[in-house]
């Protein structure tokens, strides 16, 4: 059978074929108790586990049953081993950030592109507040074969890099901010509208998505 | 008496005592034939003139009663005279814009600012997808004693400017752009939410209103 | 220089170092002979042109400066030469629309891929109403090495596409449809919030910023 | 009388014979209480009593006062007896779920539609992201006689269920995701604007709604 | 082969099995003569043709592959011939309108269900300002088998009848109205609200939609 | 019988009785041959007839069949004969518009106002930018018995009136301004949050619906 | 001096004459001991105190300052005192609900009316789910002299009652609810539209200014 | 080097050269040790501190490695040092609230006004309600050079001021407020659409952003 059915949920076993990666568990909505029992499914095929948005309640329901469970606190990700297809050359996935308070989207990223098999660099806290921080930088970032821009605020950090980067750019918004920040809206859509080409977004705080993307992309190489 | 009423409108002849300027007409939604019997009203006290949003039409009735009155066609203002209240130092008002589609509202900006006696420096289409145009003319920035900073899309140009400039940037959000910039509401919410402090924002498309405030910014000298 | 002013326009001339292509001209709030006068300026410099959400008016003004001009109709999109720095395998990038009517977004997708001497595969009106057309022809996308998704109304298509293939997706939403669809805001928001992994997203209706992004991807093989 | 006043509430009795079952309780917004004086005063008129949006200390309250008062918790509804008014045939009403975090809303609308006497087919996370799970149970869809299709996030779900049956959908949008989710609303606009016909869609979250909706379709049999 | 490619479309020739009734053609975005090339491979397979948001042009290319095509102007339709799997007994759908000018969408409502075989009966013009024009005919009302009711403004209607009839309602907004209507939005938010239950809502103007529902709910009896 | 059924109508004949004057036709969404025929309706009773948001078509259909019909071009409302139940004392009703641009909308309630049988005292164009405007008119707002305060852009003119006056305040928000202001939501909002007592709201630009409620009011003297 | 300086507040002592009624105390972001301050500023200057949206820790800090002081839990008000400046003849405001959850805002509604002198007449949960509710007392609405009407969810009740009855009514949306209902603004856009002539609206949850207006229309009396 | 890197954060220090002051650090999603070694970072460059919307934790955190800190409780803010670089002629910068509960936000633009050397007059509570308070504290506005009108709920202060003062206004929405409020929103647009010319704004309770732009507008004297 290529999926197993637990009744609340319906663990979907086929996909490291279709997808080259299992099932990921997002943690918000579900219980610990059927956050573990999907881990457990997953596991028990010889899959490695990944579940994200995941708190420490979560991780412990996990750890009874699968007893190698690592809880990833910045990033908010349970893993169980991870998967190793890629050959790496030097760092293929750069990970930016504009501020200090975007790093915890950036880890979830971070964790989950290495949980794929890739090679990070991150580069954290070079918002255009003071671009000269961004500018001392900008040779590590034309090495990465892609680039996974995290920011808050306005936003505007995506459309600086891609008007000096020839490479293809994943935007995250997050909702660091407050008043007409909007959780997140207005950094979302400054990336949407950035006059500069080459960047694609993804949902606010979506550091996995961000990640799976990047991998993609990553691995055609 | 210190206004006249000309039953759809009263014309506040006070206003130069108050604010320094005459009233000022904002053509949308009058009648050509309103629009010249207000300007008549002003010009009647002996004060310059300015109507902005203006087409063709409101120019051609104000043109009648007042034989001096002029059209800035890229501005889309009338004007009959200017005030010159100001003894110019060097230019005190920059004006930037990020492309060359946010004209129309700058030149509204420079219009006015010119009109109530300031020196205006332009410098258009310098926006981040091509950032070393803007870092070349940095040092013009510099000697400003005010920028007003115009761009639609995502609004980002304002915050790089602010990284680098200890002056106060008006910005201007345009209605530049299409899809997700939602008419301007994109770029607006990006300058409310920039992270290099020393930004202020007006209405989207409001050149004449960032004008004002650069104006009453620049007289303080 | 590494720009030309025209003094409406500052032409980025460095651009093709930075970014691998020249600078585009977006045509939206420009007029006739502003576009023809910064293609020109382009041309100049021996580099090709592309100009989008171009009108007949736009062309007819750039055909009088650059004869070779061409305008490619349902993409709305003028192009002089094109660039041809890729080595094509089969095809590598794989255009999809969910209905007829996203047609004109996919073509400008298509027409600014292949500009960038990407070659292209055209797949049209393959949407979930009648799903067995997509999934005759999944063989023909998984050996795409990069999708671009294009879809109006509930814009579901990019998240069962990626449910099935190990491809990076870059998913357009199109402004097709009415009421509740918000000029393409229904779609914008059903593909950010794919559940699906594998799928970033650009403005409503940029066909062109999707074909950038997938150009960077598919260039890096 | 057709309806009992008690001050804070107009107890409708008069609706079965208008709408073919009692009044519900709405709990939210109403003391502990309230709940329970109203739940009495539907069943001293032999009626059965259905409250919805239910926690703990309102079934406490009308416990007290009726002691055959039921919790259905992962519901979050309090019933007393049921109505049978239908005579089932194999299963009437099918539940669908995109996901496992959606499960709440479905079983407040399978408690909902058991409680007005149909008969419930429950399949749990089915999702486009897995979608052969769903195309191997489309043969036990096609057998109910109305459709209640539950999501989140994107909300794709019904449109690709719409597709393949040719049955009446109820989409149910919940709450579920995050960031551009909007609470919601990205999976009703979704829904909303469905490119398969046959589709009708409910408030975010309202299983008890769309089970009603269900009821009145599977009476008409 | 059970869809024709057209390279525009591939029309769906296998979608009678699936749903009942042929594919219809949503014509907005769509060329007089890419509706009519569709239209015409519709009909080649023996099918009946349904055309909805129709102008005169698009009714004039039908007409001119299709002799038989008919222009139901009221509700910008075009059909050839219709469907007739249903065996009436009195009137099963009913359709009402809560103002003269929702009168459209109930007409785009009422032809198509027409044309899938039902009868329709039609109520115009009751809305709540002036309720007893409703109360005087809720006996019409309590005899059909389902109920389309389409109102713009506030969108009230829906929640009255609901309140007074035991049918399943699917509710239209409309985007009559002005101001803080929003083009539908507001009639649309209280109908995914209403106090009343039984009521499902379809997309803003979409009388299509709701005849489609309304069409498999009577067609189960 | 107390409606009169034209088919596309139902024309309420009763609400004279219930409140007060007969049925008013809001033209938008109608024919002009519609229009007229409603008109003609209420005048067979001896109603007297009001028509608002008509243009001259609609009036020309109108004269046709009501020779006494008449056009108020200003307030675009057509009317035949008006009502007269209220003894005047000095005005009763004081209408206040902020600028000029919001002169239909004050016409609108004017001349509703007037049909309705009610003195009216205008005053125009004393916004909060020139307060001595209306600070100078004060004593005449005091004598009404309510005033309706007409205002675009920021609408903050019923919060100054608001704070000087005891007297209930109709606030009508206009789509008069541009950009953030997003056709009347502004004003629309800063009219709702008021920290003025004693004002309430209607929709953006409905004049008329401002004049009814102040005739409710005004009455009741 | 018309007003106190208490640093933080400048207590209006002038509003009794301007208003007819002294300063009204809103809680929300006061501390506890501000709000006792200025409470009894008004207190001192022999005025009756009301505050509004209070908790109970801002109720004791009043009361140590002002023995008198007395607390509506239901409508969460504070007073010392009540004006009395009404001479009834029967009820003169009805203050009517949709359902139960509505009270709290009723209740603050009433408090305040009777504060301010007036005679109130509560009906309570007669939405428009069972209408007969509605009507069987309508009589007692139209013995009022203006009405509140107070509802949540979908907001339909005043366009019912505006049908029906031809006094002035003021409409408060309330944030019950949930889902699309978006904090009470799916009420509010409801009462903003309502066809039925008669109907202004305050601010979501707003009783207080529901009564202040209905108070200066009963004065008029 | 310009910037001190501690993984997390790169404290940006050359800040004071570019903007005549060193980096802020923005408390909000940093955690009290993260804040604390970016203040020590900044302080040992022998710069002065300030952190805004700063809890106590924070405080105590940076107090333990800086004994110097000092925590401005109603500001939420910490400082270390203040800066001195202006002569003080008369006040230079007002600060001006709407009602006392707008005062942590005034408050925090005080305090950091003073931290960068300004004199600072506060004006609080002289909201459009009772606008004598503000009327007779006008000359001491007209002195200042540059204002900063705090004001939540509908945000009219800034237009009266506006109208009356020939200086520079800097307006801050705070989000004090309820209903449609919208946490803010409401007065934001307000203060946008302001028809008084001379006002620019800052975002939803950023009184942090308002005194920096007055600082640079002041320090130009």
């Amino acid at each position: 059978m290529d999926y197993e059915d637990l009744g609340f949920a319906k663990v979907d076993h086929h996909r490291p074929i279709r997808k080259g990666f299992p099932e990921v568990i997002y943690c918000q909505g579900k219980s610990p108790s059927q956050i573990a029992k999907i881990a457990a499914s997953i596991a028990r095929q010889g899959h490695a586990v990944l579940a994200t948005k995941a708190d420490r309640k979560a991780f412990l329901a996990v750890k009874k049953l699968l007893k190698k469970a690592k809880y990833h606190k910045a990033a908010r990700i349970i893993t169980v081993k991870r998967i190793s297809n890629i050959e790496h050359r030097t760092s293929n996935i750069a990970i930016i950030t504009a501020g200090t308070a975007d790093l915890p989207v950036a880890e979830e990223a971070a964790v989950t592109a290495e949980f794929l098999g890739n090679k990070v660099e991150r580069l954290f806290d070079v918002g255009v507040a003071g671009i000269h921080r961004l500018l001392k930088n900008i040779d590590r970032l034309r090495k990465a074969r892609v680039l996974i821009v995290v920011a808050g605020m306005e936003g505007a950090l995506p459309s600086v890099i891609g008007g000096l980067v020839d490479k293809p750019i994943i935007a995250v918004p997050t909702s660091v901010g407050y008043g007409a920040n909007f959780k997140g809206l207005s950094a979302l859509l400054t990336m949407m509208n950035s006059c500069s080409p080459g960047i694609a977004v993804v949902n606010i705080d979506n550091g996995f998505g961000a990640a799976v993307v990047a991998h993609y992309i990553a691995r055609c190489a």
